[in-house]
């Protein structure tokens, strides 16, 4: 099974590339680039390993991508590029795995609201999925060939919250949610905001009240309750590379408990490799999870407030991106749901 | 004036000293240090100036200090040794500035309940006066001789809120504060937490639900709302030397504004030195204030949730301690409030 | 083939357990540690993958360890600590691979001066063999039953050395080693210089200017070069968790040019994974080679001085440590050189 | 006395305005940014204090400066900019303290070989002078009209070996300095290289052989010493905001010693507020100079290799630039040296 990933040199591109070389299972065959064509991927990205000298990026080329000798392609492109590579691959009959945000929201109306444009391709968009992969359906999208990965920021808090909303042990209203991300989840742009002086010793709050990813979180968070939720979604930066740590207050419903919630988490994810409920006393720290593809949860009930707080700790660029990616391939083809991932 | 640091080998006597080294209206007479009596403060603490080279630390002999020629103490000790040096001093006619928790609640029961041990000296607590500069009236404090100064968690916390909660325009209940502290939060300890390979990379949460800090923060607020209020508190470690972000969610009051609140904030700090409402737009930042014993805030407003964010920042060790600290001292012996100190 | 790693719990046991846990040709079955034994690994180091958390530590019980179903023992214990190990696995008629220093110099006199105390066990070290894999012809080594493993910083210092002293194309006198370290350099004692708020920022030298690490380094180099050398090495602290950085400083001889220099290096490490010559232009950075087991190296002569300026990467607790010694391992059992690792 | 800065919105500008704006003695009443012109200096640069927040930036008009009521001008422009404005206000009969690079070097041939292009001004460079505070004898440069400052790689390797090349203690050849810098060396750059995720956990080396500071340090050295100096500098980045930490190793000469080479650096610099020569055993730190404007140097002489090795640390905006200009600045118009700085 060939693989060949659109966009190779951003940071998810290149966590793509790390995890795909050495992957049992698949060939990585092509990796593009509008601006590294023709240059060798181990030189550009001396992060990777020398071995993949010989790999070249070629470029991008809209025309000839569907005749390329590959089954599965990874978009790791811009919101908004990535629609218009989807089109094509997936008119040519290819398997198309999008890392962005261009086919996450079921509805082309939320997408306007969020994006400020209209939907590039809403045909498109209706015959896509949002694959969660641990809590999607494998029937709902194992014969789809246009799936949405979902986001950073979306993935720390929908893995803890989907099944006690889907459950309703915790209401559908006054839940808040502060993230705190490393400087890569901004990507690769150059900008003043992700200099190393600017970011050094810096805590900040940015986005608020209304960030993107909230349409993606709520989308997917009401349609696991059946009621139309809103989420106060507080995101930030924190001084470091990689890494979402996510702090959830919520209040809790009578007649429930915090052993009632952990063994509902538990229920959903005992099985499943990359989702580790923590125990009594542990939190999730960024450090514990940076080049897994696992999800730390906690959860406390604080008797005094009687609030719920869950806590989660991803590594944005894994879990919250290429791993994740991966995950569903792996899901897609067959093989092992870990081979060439961390739990 | 002379000045005596008490237990000056911390970080906060560490801030206290650069401040007051330096400052135009005091003069720092001694610094004692139970490890370090006899050495060189340069010498031993190499942050500082080396013109500090000739002072001496000298032994915090309990008896001995009634007797030295100094009008004002500060203590940067450890909570539940203050409340020892306090009592001497005091009884001796001293000023004492208690940057320890160990006269910060009103209440020996919560004092025993969060501390875990009976208070060392309830007389004492009755005869001190907790002082936040901007808020407590001078009339309460002025002629007091033992001053507690508040924690750094609660400065972030207190600040943007009290005058919100004074005038009645948020609600007493369903208040939520996330915090992000720098490691020098923690002070000297040589524990495993603390170590650079530890913290460097980490964001992680902790103390909850019930941190220490807490029992400041809900006995300051209820005192100035009239009501008992709940708060939820959820502190973290982010891997940063210095500064803490706050952001505070909370629902809106019927008939409250953006505008309004925002307004009340700018009446109680207009003319407030070290008290930075922020511009519509702007987020604080740890490293704007780091350095400085300022506290810049913010407050928007969600219309989507119908709740209040608001956002702070302050350096944990100036404006959260040492700063603060000297800030009180300014305006109990009644020189400039700014003077040693960068707004 | 089973394997045991003694002393699992230190930042080169980890990584060992990292690597081994991964690794297709062998079978980790034992991890021993003093003061965890009896725990779960993945709950004790929540950065390992918790599908280790069946994986227990056992007891690094001397009597009990020749017993065990393994062939191969890793020690990552101590210096000092290790020979007591080695010599009762290697009377049981095990491999050993040893990371401390207990077997790295040919001298036990050196070993004396360096150390302070007598080599403990002669007649061992007498009988293990130091091996740098590109280097030490397989046939001197491939019978050994005890095998050190190069330090951390020696491995940037005489990988690019020892082919042009062996070679006699740059003299033996005049050498200057500026070496940078990570912080876990240190490993994980908890003392007060390796404390987040001591490191952060900060950029100092240390061990000047005879460190342990000296002694290894002279002895090898001598051997390549077949006249006794000495070497100036100063070592450094950098505010960063992982990698160091050595540029060295060297005159050239006459009728010598870069690129003969460059030439010899890449006759010798040409079919080397792991030894990376870099193109002129290119510098080494630790971050290019963090998380890999390999060392990147540039050369240059400067026209004006005469001199050779040699620069390395490499990180120190993979090429460094552990990573060298599962390479070491995989050319010991003839698996693929490059197996677990990433080159 | 009446202050402007020219180019206030870089890191060197900043820093000048932190410390002139509280400078007891003179009154910082003009601040010019070509981007900012018309902003509020505070609200601009939110590091500053929010005291600062009625100061605005104005245009840097070469036509009205001249007509400006300041006396003294601070140009903290980039290099070949500064040569421009320093020829108005020089014809205008300003004093002008420059921290380009534009006048640091006396030869304008040497400034064409490391620069690429012909001085600008060859005939205000004959009219200027290069003054280290320490060592420049005051009558060589009190009644001058524009000064330059020195580089910050220079000061740091200037100050410890200038006394010593002087006295003819060290050799002239053979000295080698490697220098790590923290990454607001760069200046405010948006360039990829300068961004977080390039940075954090970076140490690299670049510019070797010839680095533009190469000519500035060896015409500097060359002049104390009285023979023709080459230096071999190799200049890293470390991952951190602020700081030069400094390794200078050469061979030592005959019939010295390092308690005589001490001796000699005690004389030079014993009443000089901020040059702090260390302790036999203690290091310099980036820590603990980062925020003075103080340089921290130590010497050790190794009798294995009969080199000496000297360290020096420096805050590279402080003492490496814009606290060096305004203690330049002190002794220039007669106040206290240590005016405003920390020493």
């Amino acid at each position: 099974m060939n693989i060949c990933i659109i966009g190779a040199s951003g940071y998810s591109g290149v966590e793509l590339i790390k995890i795909l070389a050495a992957h049992s299972a698949v060939n990585l065959k092509y990796v593009t680039s509008r601006s590294l064509a023709g240059q060798s991927v181990a030189e550009q990205v001396p992060q990777l390993s020398h071995a993949l000298k010989d790999l070249k990026f070629i470029a991008s080329d809209l025309n000839k991508l569907p005749a390329l000798d590959a089954d599965i392609f990874f978009l790791a492109l811009p919101h908004g590029v990535a629609s218009t590579y989807a089109e094509v691959l997936v008119k040519a009959g290819k398997k198309v795995i999008d890392l962005s945000a261009d086919f996450r929201l079921n509805s082309a109306e939320t997408y306007k609201e969020y994006y400020g444009q209209e939907h590039p391709n809403k045909e498109l968009l209706a015959n896509s999925v949002y694959v969660i992969p641990e809590l999607t359906p494998k029937e709902k999208w194992h014969n789809q060939n246009l799936i949405a990965c979902p986001g950073c920021y979306p993935t720390s808090i929908i893995v803890p919250l989907y099944p006690l909303l889907k459950e309703k042990v915790i209401p559908s209203n006054g839940i808040i949610a502060n993230s705190y991300s490393g400087i890569s989840g901004a990507g690769k742009k150059v900008e003043k905001t992700y200099m190393y002086c600017e970011r050094d010793g810096s805590a900040t709050a940015y986005g608020i009240p209304k960030h993107r990813h909230l349409s993606e979180i709520e989308e997917q968070l009401s349609d696991a309750n059946g009621n139309e939720l809103l989420i106060q979604f507080n995101p930030h930066l924190a001084p470091m590379k990689r890494g979402i740590l996510t702090t959830i207050t919520l209040p809790s419903l009578p007649n429930t408990s915090e052993k009632m919630l952990l063994s509902i988490l538990n229920k959903y994810y005992d099985d499943k490799p990359f989702v580790n409920i923590l125990a009594k006393g542990k939190f999730p720290d960024t450090n514990h999870v940076v080049g897994t593809n696992r999800i730390d949860i906690s959860l406390n009930y604080d008797p005094r407030t009687k609030n719920i707080i869950i806590n989660s700790a991803e590594d944005n660029l894994l879990k919250g991106a290429s791993g994740q990616a991966v995950q569903i391939m792996n899901l897609l083809i067959g093989c092992k749901e870990t081979e060439g991932l961390i739990a």
